[in-house]
């Protein structure tokens, strides 16, 4: 498989500067890169690598002035990221094309919906009345409970777990091992001192274009929804409890918690090890530095969190500072 | 499905204040009821939503007053919160009936003891000389080794994995993807900078009605057992490394790791996220706060823990208002 | 199965006090020992369970002064922890076996090169192109994806997924519901505040001598490799982003973190819930506290490391101790 320099450029909109024709057989980062690559320069502090880099051709900045002479082909695009991205895309869907077909055994249940160029891997378990849209790909060993719905062109890898009554939307990507519709961990104390459980009779609706990592968990709701919207990325070992509601296009990184209730609003960006507090509530476009602890409610968003309890960032960096300058103070004390 | 007014204060031993002859067809939080639906009232914030909830029955505390006139009839009982679950019990019964039969294909080891009326679902594994108690229910892609027992009417949901001669008890739930038995961690270093790892040749016993979350896991003891006492229950994505013991009636939130040899009295409460250092104890009724990190024993018990590294709650809170107060006073200082 | 007190000093080559013909058949910590078994001691805080332990022998460390009279023989070591290691392991081999064999059903894909004395267990999935090196054991459950390669005598156990094109190497032990070669989490934010999936079209290798723990997650790499190298030792629960790179005989306990393109070195040591923030590079005998959040790079190693954001060991403790004596000359001030 190759592209050539002009291919590229036709591919992502760009300009030229040096050999067109040039053949190109591989993606690297450019501190990586082997001679027949191409690569990417998007964030300046690697700048120093362009000037050693074996690529053969390199996606940059039409804005960028090199500040030395360079061996490679230039193609400068607007953002050299998305244009980088749109050829890994164009690379990726040439090598993998979707899976199709049945591979035996599996089990397949009754009142059963399937869509058209459906895969379903080996020993992979659909319940009763479950509906699989159009091109959905269902690899070996997953479960999905009865009366579930898996909307077109989703991929469920190996192991996967739906829970009977769950909704998983359109193109979402569920990793192996993630389990989605566990019950929400609710317990009554009673007055021995042992806990009764509750049931937990909600579900969780997983919108369109969502990702959930490998071995995430997302619980059922006691009653309603559990729900991810649309567009929202979550990392892998995250844990999502019953009844939280998150918005779109949020992204959350590996071993996060967000505990019953919680709400997550549009467009927010959590670290990884972060830790929210059940019924808060945060706003669209909040920021969560890794492990911080969120432990009350954000409503206006627009803010970007540290540390535990979790307070804005000036705020925290301010009161970090002033507690250095009383340490010198008192050591400065001490030794005088 | 539905139930009375009347059916419902029967059944939690309420008393009726409205109209006991109304149908009601599902169960709602009081802030999401819709028409029809039967909700209840427990924490004193909520209380707003009593006057504008579309529930047609509350389930409420017998000493409750209320501020304004209600269009709900009530259902008055000592614990509205306690009522309520009976109720979602109730429900659930009616719509969950336990799972029966044998579905195909499954692996059956040799000498395996099955009590009656098992589930054992599509592509379950289980080992040589297993013993099932009777109503127990193993859903699909679920393995159990060899000589390990479950007791009766546990469930143990798609894919979690009890290694060999680990030991559930009786009305225990495991939830998808949890491992119980894998190998504890750990190795001698040897002089050569290697590591050899230990054999971990003890088991794990789950005493009854343990709960323990999805892709949780729990390590085999190196000798010996690690040990989860009747009634706990144990979130999702939760370590629990070798040789813990853990009382009865403990609640352990998500992410939470217990390093090995660590004990856990009764009737603790563990925060999400936290850490508990090895070889730790921890009395009866320690409450933990999330994301706080124990770092050495409180044999004690009945005390409540903060931060990293945890102490009592009080001495964190007084810790914390004289850095803002020395923060304050240095500030002013700077500023005069 | 049993063991003389000389049979176990042959193996380990120890000296004996007491009775050399004493049959031994269990192995046990020294505070749980009964009557005919055979323990150690290594740690001094354990001497005071010398005295009173119903072990039958106990190996010893050859420069130990007992304080009071024993009624254990003893078997004198150089270093009783790693010679009671090879009892365990002599007692292990005689226990366990290695499996061996085809249970059915199975899945085997096309062009698969298997070498001799394999397991795979039932319901076990061998993509196209997999080659398995001889004595590899899979257990039940486990999924090989396309073109993975796995070496001599892995252990693979029920419900790990291998995603396709990865490699493992020889003599690992991976742990039920792990998951090696998930998609990295990497997305390009777009105009639109929706976010565009970055291929993954990189891989995972797992040199030799790697053990992996109960659902770790391992994410391929965007491009080129994400690598553990030889003898590192991975815990329960952990991630290991995209492109990470970790070197040789290193040490991760459960519910860390490493996020992307992370570099750790050789013999580094890693607590539980530790997070490590993404392209920082930290140098061989990095030793890091648990729950310590490593912000930036340590490229020297030799250090310990503890808090968020992580600091030298010495100066946390040191910060720590200033900030207490504030505290206290602040409240003399109050009260005075």
């Amino acid at each position: 498989m190759g592209f050539t320099v002009y291919e590229i450029a036709q591919l992502i909109g760009g300009e030229i500067i040096g050999n067109a024709a040039l053949q190109l057989d591989s993606l690297c980062k450019i501190q990586e890169a082997t001679p027949g690559s191409v690569t990417f320069l998007a964030n300046p502090s690697y700048e120093k690598y362009l000037y050693t880099t074996q690529a053969s051709a390199v996606i940059i900045d039409k804005k960028f002035k090199p500040a030395h002479p360079l061996s490679a082909s230039l193609i400068l695009v607007e953002d050299p990221y998305i244009g980088f991205t749109k050829v890994l895309n164009k690379y990726q869907s040439l090598l993998n094309t979707p899976k199709i077909g049945i591979e035996e055994p599996n089990y397949l249940g009754n009142h059963v919906t399937l869509g058209e160029g459906i895969y379903r891997g080996a020993f992979s378990y659909i319940g009763d009345y479950v509906q699989l849209g159009k091109g959905v790909q269902i690899y070996p060993h997953t479960y999905i409970g009865a009366h579930a719905v898996v909307g077109e062109n989703t991929i469920i890898y190996s192991g996967a777990r739906i829970y009977p009554g769950c909704q998983v939307g359109k193109n979402c990507i569920i990793h192996a091992g993630a389990v989605i519709g566990s019950d929400g961990f609710g317990f009554a104390p009673q007055a021995t001192g042992s806990y009764q459980k509750i049931p937990q009779i909600g579900n969780v609706i997983l919108e369109d274009d969502v990702e959930i990592g490998a071995n995430t968990t997302v619980d059922r709701a006691t009653m309603g929804n559990t729900r991810i919207q649309a567009g929202t990325k979550i990392d892998n070992l995250v844990q999502i409890a019953h009844n939280v509601e998150i918005g779109k296009n949020t992204v959350i990184a590996a071993l996060t918690g967000i505990a019953g209730s919680a709400k997550i609003g549009d467009s927010c960006v959590l670290g990884g090890q972060v830790g929210v507090a059940g019924h808060t509530e945060m706003g669209d476009k909040t920021m969560v530095a890794g492990q911080a602890g969120v432990t009350k409610s954000y409503k206006a968003g627009n803010i970007t969190l540290m540390g535990m309890p979790a307070i804005e960032r000036k705020k925290f960096l301010r009161e970090y500072a002033i507690f250095r300058q009383l340490k010198n103070l008192f050591s400065a004390t001490k030794s005088s």
